[in-house]
């Protein structure tokens, strides 16, 4: 342990401004402080949250070392730190669980107050920064900056993991899955029998749909305007796929022709207004649950008619699945 | 039973056009056909829906007899009516519940496909009218009318109640008591010890306090521009009475300054897309819930920061109190 209580030289990828190229620099990673965890980085996913950050959509400081789908092996802990100890295989946490604020302490919901989402800071809890590029100050995003070799997170985004897990594909268990399939099967509560949409075939889309097949669902519709998802989505257990670039209706009127009403629950995972709308739309007006997983440009506008909000439908916006990162997910393993 | 299997002619309120006062006139009510129950009405409340129709704010057909809080006595049934029997007493309810269709077999939610709110046809099942006056065929509302000395509404709008029910007080059990108190119990699920804030102080945000009251609920706002509903706010549970018109800044940001960060649960009960706006930002971004108990006009739009959808509240929908209205609400007596 020679880095221990060093600042370590590394590779990273930084995004210099809004939308540009990330770009590989040797970066200079400070010791963590009392209450923070220092990583070595074993394996990042991409998570499109990352992708929207890049372009300004989610908007953080510049500049900025992305990534929060991170798996690791700490390397050094701070003072006071209990939950993990060096060598410890880890997984960071976009939505950090205090388990003091008034969000940890209601039962329902998990978006601590801690987060660094919406609105972010680009800084660690005490408000400076663990990394220098050249000198100049670089900024974290989401107190997790997973495109690291070394990170430096706080020890309420971390959560010990069996040392058995493989590390090249847990890390998408950090964020991507249990957002998905935490939305179908803890958030909406998919029901045996019934019909759902998912709107956005990616990785949360991919989940989604494994949420509401293993949740028994009879029906499943597909919908992305890029068909190459179509066989995996297929193969995942989606039932029926609509482009809507091919359709002549809004796809919501689609949906509604195909199912003969509407759906039961449909989920929005791209992050767009209009999405998020013809997800509405396709709820059953009684009984329907649209539930919102995409992040949206500051200044967008979800508008709904008024008068259809009052005959039953529930909207419910999730942030990583609504699970409670170290605690449910994963507490068989602390 | 001298008036079995005949027209009969009495006295009616009709609303000829939009925003007119109401006209007393002498109408001729049809016997009812196969599953219509014709009703001698004893007493009926006013409810703001009522009034949203006569204002045109729900679009119905003209001219029409208002009215859907009715308590009367069944006067005859039609062909095939085995729920209710002549000399019954009885609710008229504006949602019904005809146990076969999709809304209705489902679990959740209560919004029968065989309403006539949204949209409103103003006509029995049989797409015709029971009433004339002066020769000139005159619409139902909501297939309840309740402003007419006889009515005549669907099986499936009617509930038998105890034969000892104080018909001038129970009339308004049929919609605005269940529609408030049920938002509180039965939809949004009010906690032990939680806050609350009460857009709307009339009869049902009246009865939404009752229901948070009656929860548990350690602060319970109520916000109204007409102080002159605060002393009986007070009476019923209202902890912190607020007119928007006396701040100087949005009344969300009172409402959060007040509780230190936001409410656990809040109600809209007027009908204005500006106060509904309100009521989200008044809820906790991680657990709050919204429910929305207004009806507000046909081109209103609810427009939300799309961003503030993704980080776990949620917004309900709900129309008369998310109860059945002939099974959960009276079931003890049927």
């Amino acid at each position: 342990m020679d880095t221990l209580g060093k600042t370590i030289t590394c590779l990273a990828a930084i995004a210099w401004k809004t939308n540009s190229s990330l770009s590989l620099e040797e970066v200079q990673v400070e010791p963590p402080k009392a209450g923070e965890v220092r990583i070595k980085m074993i394996s990042t996913g991409i998570c499109g949250s990352d992708d929207h950050a890049i372009k300004g959509i989610i908007p953080l400081k510049y500049p900025f070392i992305p990534g929060h789908e991170g798996a690791g092996l700490v390397e050094s802990i701070g003072e006071g730190v209990s939950s993990v100890k060096p060598g410890d295989k880890v997984l960071t946490l976009i939505v950090p669980q205090c388990r003091e604020c008034s969000a940890c302490l209601n039962p329902k919901g998990n978006f601590c107050e801690k987060q660094d989402i919406l609105p972010s800071s680009g800084l660690m809890l005490d408000g400076t920064s663990r990394f220098t590029c050249k000198g100049e100050k670089i900024y974290h995003s989401f107190r997790t900056s997973t495109f690291s070799e070394y990170t430096v997170v706080p020890e309420i985004s971390v959560v010990k993991i069996d040392a058995a897990a493989p590390m090249d594909k847990i890390c998408v268990i950090s964020c991507e899955v249990p957002t998905g399939y935490g939305a179908a099967v803890h958030s909406a509560k998919v029901t045996p029998g019934s019909t759902c949409v998912v709107f956005g075939l990616g990785g949360i889309g991919s989940a989604i749909v494994m949420g509401c097949k293993a949740s028994g669902a009879s029906r499943i519709i597909g919908v992305d305007i890029n068909e190459e998802k179509f066989p995996r989505a297929r193969a995942l257990g989606v039932t029926d796929c609509l482009n809507p670039s091919n359709l002549k209706k809004p796809v919501q009127e689609a949906v509604k022709e195909m199912t003969g009403i509407s759906v039961d629950f449909a989920f929005e995972a791209i992050g767009l207004a209009e999405t998020m709308v013809a997800a509405w739309d396709s709820c059953h007006v009684s009984h329907g649950v649209c539930i919102i997983t995409g992040v949206s440009p500051p200044n967008s506008k979800f508008s709904l008619s008024a008068q259809t909000v009052s005959t039953g439908r529930t909207l419910k916006g999730v942030c990583l699945g609504g699970v409670l990162g170290n605690r449910t997910v994963w507490s068989s393993h602390t």
